[in-house]
């Protein structure tokens, strides 16, 4: 049963797990992915999770599904509809973060971990953390939320809007541009200048195509995205980020202790974001520590190997 | 004859006047219009332009034209190729901020006016009269590069590499989706919050459909736009920019005197673009001064009704 009231039935969720559950159940820590990601949590997330890394899988027994309206192998809306055997597409109900960590406890009860010892995302991952811990807080001792937001501005809305009224229009080409979009939008001005610069990928007179690196950059990663991902995934995922506001409903005091990072170059889920939902949390009486990280690759570093965000993570782990 | 070596024959022009020149003709004032303005200068910069005005068409001659490759009756891709009977569309030749400057230099010529006043524009608007001045000084007497830019940044050439993406792909409907990331830099985070806010224009479930008011007024400008703009004008006009690179050439330097102003929440041609322009000019020995505005308003504050901006460009006009 959905937030709005729907039903979906059938839910299967792909999920991977590393590492393993102690005898006392101690040690489970829960990877949420962001709006393009999937189980693999060691592959999309190699630079934080993996043995001897922040997030140990010598250490903990590290569980990461895939989201609900996810394209990777998690019902969603490219999944069949049972009541038609086509595929959902538009017909696909609409959800919220909290149907996410819905589905994310159910297959926690069907692994038979009943605490975990922390649960961690950045972006949306850290979302669905959020929710969790002020829904359910004795599930969850510690959640880190990595350049996560309690509220997406106009600005924010708007690209997502933007990035839709493409994929609306035009489906998988459509999502060319989404992503292109959102690839500027998860790098900063300073990364991108460190990283292409004015650079042309070859002498030559001015030319309508493809010219600069940065241009080449976009349409590779275009390219490959288009390859992986589902439009009709964008488009619930996006929007359930839009509607994310679970301090509005006045929740109670949560118990977990949390841990909230932010990039001074991060211009989608900046600083000003994190600031906001720790005063939130701190209104709430809860046990916030909020660090700024110095890095220059903008709303991405989060997916980077940046040493003094990987030292607090590990730190926070304990 | 285009910096290109290209040939483009004939070339129309469609160009306002507003006011009369006086018989020593030193008071004509050449506005510069961008990406997407025309001929009209006192409707699309009716803050600054007209009588009582900044740019006070009681006491200036203004001249404004449409830009070569527009969409507003100088001729462009829409027009007809002699050689085809056909609109140019991407046949049309690729041309650069100088080839803008020297279809400007023809209608002063045409106008009988040798000296100008001041050349005055916003954004792209800004970069012809720095080309002006930096390659024919004697022309220009004072030129007033508002939000301007002296080299584009990587994030301004990807956001522009996206739109034609949209553009190339989907023609007018692609345009729907470039105009709407261009108002998302045309404003600014602080601007779109004191607009938008998280605003929903009905009470209601959460839905797929525009449903925040900043997704209905993307919508509004996509439409406004497609009803008045060609997509062939975005492509080149935007990849004009792109390109613009004044000081690679090593210009003299020029006596025109020049005025910068930036906007303090401008992130599409920020200060620091003012501030890069102002250091290559002072490096050449030019008289340019450079104003940060404070202005909530991002790039729009150009065309806003900014006290202090207008101010600074009354006294610099004397």
């Amino acid at each position: 049963m959905l937030e709005s009231g729907a039903r979906l039935a059938p839910v299967e969720v792909a999920y991977a797990t590393y590492g393993t559950l102690d005898a006392a159940g101690s040690n489970a820590v829960f990877v949420l992915h962001a709006l393009t990601g999937d189980a693999e949590a060691v592959v999309w997330w190699d630079t934080l999770v993996g043995p001897g890394k922040p997030v140990d899988t010598d250490r903990f027994f590290v569980i990461c599904p895939n989201l609900l309206g996810g394209c990777r192998g998690t019902t969603g809306p490219s999944s069949v509809n049972p009541a038609t055997g086509e595929p959902y597409g538009l017909d696909f109900p609409l959800f919220t973060v909290r149907d996410l960590v819905t589905v994310h406890r159910a297959l926690l009860a069907h692994l038979g971990v009943t605490r975990l010892h922390t649960a961690i995302g950045g972006s949306l991952g850290g979302m669905q953390a959020l929710q969790w811990a002020l829904d359910h807080p004795a599930e969850l001792e510690r959640a880190v939320l990595v350049c996560a937001s309690a509220k997406l501005s106009a600005q924010n809305v708007a690209f997502s809007k933007t990035a839709r009224a493409a994929i609306r229009r035009d489906g998988a080409a459509g999502m060319a541009f989404a992503r292109m979009l959102a690839h500027i939008t998860y790098l900063s001005v300073e990364g991108m200048e460190l990283k292409f610069g004015r650079a042309r990928r070859a002498e030559g007179p001015m030319t309508m195509d493809s010219d600069f690196e940065v241009e080449h950059y976009l349409d590779h990663q275009a390219e490959i995205f288009l390859a992986r991902f589902d439009p009709f995934t964008y488009l619930y995922l996006s929007r359930v980020m839009d509607y994310f506001d679970p301090f509005a409903d006045g929740p109670p005091r949560p118990d977990t202790r949390f841990l909230a990072i932010s990039f001074d170059s991060d211009w989608r889920f900046g600083t000003e974001h994190s600031v906001h939902l720790t005063r939130e949390l701190e209104a709430l009486g809860a046990d916030v520590r909020h660090h700024e990280v110095r890095s220059p690759w903008g709303h991405d570093s989060f997916l980077m190997a940046v040493p003094e965000y990987h030292a607090l993570v590990a730190a926070f782990l304990g």
